[in-house]
């Protein structure tokens, strides 16, 4: 199909999750807050806030885009802003046959956990 | 002092963090998706980032301007961020004689931590 990403086979992400203290800790210096803010900023959108979550929530952990459905935007956007999640770290992606499949990348929750001060 | 901002007293975030169910448990309806977005959104730029983490990790869990330097922009841009730190329900600010103090909103870190799926 035409439409499916052209992505690399099973890219991980850049994983700015784990890079920081807690929020709690001491004052980011320019670097950390670089970093984190990415991944903040990549979650500040409520269409990919809802693709984020229902790849997190989907079976096996994983969807592709013919999952998804009912986020109110077509699916070259949904593409679009499933590889911004990539691009910060958040998914990760591997194509099987025609699709692209998303899984939350494995330190992105344990990592952002920990910048809130609870792990 | 002519530059401290003028806020009302006491005022309370409007407390974004509790809104919504872990990440991974279902996806997100539009409506918390909104919400939510709107947090992640708040610290996705480096320097409101920073400023937060500077505010989260300061002496008594407060901050005012006056104790903010260091972190390369002007006092009114740093006022500008705070404002909508707070605007997001991250922070909350009190006026004390001089200054405004900030300090993170209460349920802020447990509400994203459970966002999270760590709580």
């Amino acid at each position: 199909m035409s439409n499916v990403e052209s992505l690399p086979l099973a890219v991980t992400g850049a994983g700015a999750a784990p890079c920081c203290p807690p929020l709690t800790e001491r004052p980011y210096s320019a670097e950390e807050a670089e970093t984190a803010a990415r991944m903040f900023k990549a979650l500040g959108d409520p269409v990919r806030l809802r693709l984020f979550s229902l790849v997190a929530s989907h079976e096996r952990g994983e969807a592709c885009v013919c999952d998804i459905s009912d986020v109110g935007v077509s699916q070259p956007t949904v593409s679009h802003h499933l590889k911004k999640l990539r691009e910060a770290g958040l998914l990760t992606s591997e194509r099987r046959g025609t699709w692209v499949y998303y899984r939350v990348a494995p330190s992105v929750l344990t990592g952002m956990g920990r910048l809130l001060g609870s792990r």
